[in-house]
C-alpha cells in the first residue's frame, strides 16, 4: 500500500520485459519462426539500440542471470549424468576442435583487418566460448533433451566452457605480458576437477541424501528447498572454479535428476518460465547498433559473425566426424550461440584496456546474432529428429 | 563462464538469504513455532541489526517485493470474489474500527510522550496499515483460506489498504498545510473503484477470455504467461490508483481463480517457494537496533508495539463483533502484521523531514516484531479451525 516513490519501477519493468518476449515469441510462432528468436528481438526492441525504453540495469541482469541458471538447472534435472559420461569422448573432441578452429578465424580476421596481435587473440578467445542456454531452451521445448546429439552438446558445452577459461586465462596473462604457468594449472585442475566430481559422485550421494533430508526435515516444500539451495551452492562453487554459475547450476539439476520428484521440476518449471524471457530479452538489449554507422565496422562486424557461425559448425562438426553428416550439423548447430558468454570476454579485454569499442561493438553484434541465428537452424539440423523423438517420449510417459 | 568481477555476487546472495531463511523455518519448525518467524529472524540475523552480512538493496528489495506479489497472487487465486463480496459488510466494519482504534493510539503515545502533532498523526498512519502477507502466507500454508474468518481478513486487508491510503492523504497534507480535498476526492474514489470493478467485473470477464487465449494463442505456456501478464498489469495499474501492487496482485488471482488449471497453480508456486524467503527475510533486514541504547526510545518503542498489537484486536475485533469471540480473535490476529506497510509511511515521514529518526526506529520496530507476533498469535486463534479444516479439504480434494 501507499505507493511510495518507485513502487511503479518493478511491476513496470516485469511488465514491459516478460510481456513484449511473450507477445514477440506469439508473433514469431504464427510467422513459423522459433518463439525465443521473438523473445530475444524484443530485447533489441525495447533496449537502448531501438526505442531506449529499457535500459541494462543491475536488477535486469540479475534476473537474467538467475533466469539462465534456472534454464540450465532445469534441463540438468532432465539428464542423467551416467548418459553424458557415456558420450564424453565425442563431446570432448567437438569440444576441442570447436575451440581451435573459432579461435584460429577470429585471430586471423583481427590480424589480418590491421589490429594488433592483442585484439586479435582476444577476439579469438571471445569466438571460443558457446553459450549453451539458447540451445538448452530450444532443446528443451521441443522435447529434444534425450536425443544423443543433445547429450553430446550438453557435455560439449561443459567442458568448452573450463577449455574457454583456460584460453582466456592465457590470453588475459599474455595481454599482461606474463603468462603465470602455475596459475593457470591451478584454474585448469579447479575447472575440470569440479565438474568432473558433481558428474562421477554427484548423483550417488544424492540418491542417497534426498531421501534423508525428506524423511527427516519439517519445513513445508523439502525437496524443493534441498534443490534450491544446492542449485545456488553449485553455482557458487562454479564461479570459486572460475567456470561459470549455469555450469555449477546444470550440475545440480544432473546430480538431482533421479533422486527428485515430478513436483520439484513443476516448481523449478515455474520460475524458468518466469525468468528465461529475462535472459533471452537481456541478450537482445546489450546490442548497441550506432557504431555501425561507420560502414568499415560494419563489413567486419558481418565478417565475425559470419566466421562465428561457419567455424563452429566446422569445428564442432569435425569433432563429431564419426556420426554422420546429421549429428555433425546437429552437434554444429548447437553450438553457434556465444551470447553472454562471448561478452564476458569482451568486457574483460575492455576492462584491461587491450581491445577499442569498435572490436568490443563487434563482439556483442556477434553474441547477439549468433543466438538469433542458432534457433532456426536447430530447427532445420533437428528436423528429423522431432518425430522421432515425439514417439519416444510418448512411450516413456 | 568466465566468472567475471562480481560474478559469484547473485548466487552468493541467493544461496545465503534463501539458505538461512530455510534453515531458520526448520529450527522453529522443530521447536513447534511457525516456521514463518524463523524466516522473518534470519534477515534480523544476517541483517546490519546484528551479523551484517547482507545489507538491503535494490536487488533484495525487488524480490522481497516481487516476492509478496506472487503470495498474494497464489493466495488471490484461491478465494473466489463471490466469496469476498459476501463478506463486505463485515470486512468494512472490520477494516473501519481497525484504522479507528490504531490511529488514536498511535497519536495518543506520541502527543503523550512529548511529540509534537505532525509526529503523533504519522505514527497514528503508520499504526494503520495492515501489512496482509504474513497472515495469508500464514493460512495458506495451514490450508485454512477457505475459513469465513480469512476471507473476512483478505477482504479487509483490501478496504484496510485503502483506508490507509486516505489517512496517509489527509496526514501528508496537514503536515505541508494545507488540505487539498479535491486531491483527496479523487484518490479516494480511484483507490476505492480499482479495487471494486476488478472484484465485481473481473472474474466474469476472464472466465471468457482465457479460453479464448487458450485456444488461439500458440506459445509456449499460455495460461501461465496470460496470468503473469495480467499479474504485473494489475499490480502497475493497483500502484497507479494509489494502493499497494500486492493488492493489483491479489486481485488479478482472484480474477484468474475460476478460469485457469492446476498447472498455473503449480508453476506460481514455484516462484511463490523462491521468493516470499527474500520477503519474510527483507523485512527482518530492516530492523536497526543500534538506536535502542537510548532506553527512552526503547521504552517508547514497546509501548508502541504492545499498542500495535492490541489497537488491531480491539479493533477489528470490535468490527467483528457479530461473529462472536473466537472470530473476533481470529480476526483481529490476522490483522496485526504491519510489515514492510508501516515502514514505507515512516519513510515518506522522514522523506518530509516531520518525522525524525528515533521515531521512524519505533516505527520499524513495531512494523517487524508485529510480524513476528502474529504466526504465534494465529496459530493459538486458529487452533480449533485447523482440524475442521482439514476435513473439509479432504473432502475438496
Amino acid at each position: 500500500m501507499f505507493a511510495g516513490a518507485g513502487a511503479a519501477e518493478v511491476p513496470l519493468a516485469m511488465l514491459l520485459i516478460f510481456g513484449f518476449a511473450k507477445l514477440f515469441a506469439e508473433l514469431f510462432e504464427r510467422m513459423g519462426q522459433p518463439g525465443i528468436v521473438g523473445e530475444i528481438l524484443a530485447g533489441v526492441i525495447l533496449g537502448p539500440s531501438l526505442l531506449n525504453w529499457i535500459q541494462p540495469n543491475e536488477l535486469l541482469h540479475a534476473f537474467s542471470e538467475l533466469g539462465v541458471m534456472f534454464l540450465l538447472f532445469r534441463v540438468g534435472l532432465e539428464v542423467k549424468s551416467s548418459e553424458l559420461i557415456q558420450v564424453g569422448y565425442t563431446a570432448f573432441l567437438v569440444a576441442l576442435v570447436g575451440v581451435i578452429v573459432p579461435f584460429l578465424f577470429g585471430w586471423a580476421i583481427i590480424s589480418g583487418w590491421g589490429y594488433g596481435q592483442i585484439e586479435a587473440v582476444f577476439m579469438g578467445a571471445a569466438m571460443v566460448a558457446t553459450s549453451v542456454g539458447i540451445t538448452a531452451q530450444v532443446l528443451a521445448e521441443r522435447g529434444l533433451l534425450n536425443l544423443r546429439a543433445s547429450r553430446i552438446i550438453l557435455a560439449a558445452a561443459v567442458i568448452d566452457d573450463v577449455l574457454g577459461l583456460l584460453v582466456l586465462a592465457m590470453v588475459s596473462s599474455t595481454a599482461k605480458g606474463q603468462i603465470d604457468f602455475v596459475q593457470i594449472a591451478i584454474t585448469a585442475v579447479l575447472a575440470m576437477g569440479f565438474p568432473l566430481i558433481v558428474a562421477i559422485w554427484g548423483t550417488r550421494t544424492l540418491n542417497a541424501l534426498v531421501p534423508k533430508f525428506q524423511a527427516n526435515l519439517h519445513a513445508g516444500e523439502v525437496q524443493f528447498n534441498v534443490a534450491l539451495i544446492l542449485l545456488f551452492a553449485l553455482s557458487l562453487l562454479a564461479v570459486y572454479a572460475g567456470v561459470a554459475a549455469i555450469i555449477g547450476a546444470f550440475l545440480a539439476g544432473m546430480a538431482l535428476a533421479e533422486s527428485v520428484s515430478v513436483r520439484v521440476h513443476d516448481l523449478a518449471q515455474g520460475i524458468t518460465e518466469l525468468l528465461v524471457p529475462f535472459f533471452l530479452a537481456g541478450i537482445g538489449l546489450q546490442l548497441e547498433l550506432s557504431v555501425f554507422t561507420d560502414p568499415a565496422v560494419l563489413l567486419l562486424a558481418v565478417i565475425v559473425l559470419i566466421a562465428a557461425v561457419a567455424s563452429k559448425l566446422i569445428g564442432c562438426g569435425l569433432g563429431a566426424w564419426s556420426l554422420g553428416r546429421a549429428e555433425m550439423f546437429r552437434i554444429g548447430a548447437g553450438m553457434v550461440p556465444r551470447g553472454e558468454v562471448g561478452m564476458v570476454v569482451a568486457q574483460i579485454g575492455l576492462g584491461m584496456g587491450v581491445i577499442g569499442k569498435p572490436i568490443y561493438a563487434v563482439v556483442v553484434f556477434m553474441a547477439v546474432v549468433t543466438t538469433l541465428v542458432a534457433p532456426p537452424l536447430l530447427k532445420i539440423a533437428f528436423k528429423d529428429a522431432q518425430s522421432a523423438a515425439a514417439e519416444e517420449r510418448f512411450g516413456l510417459d
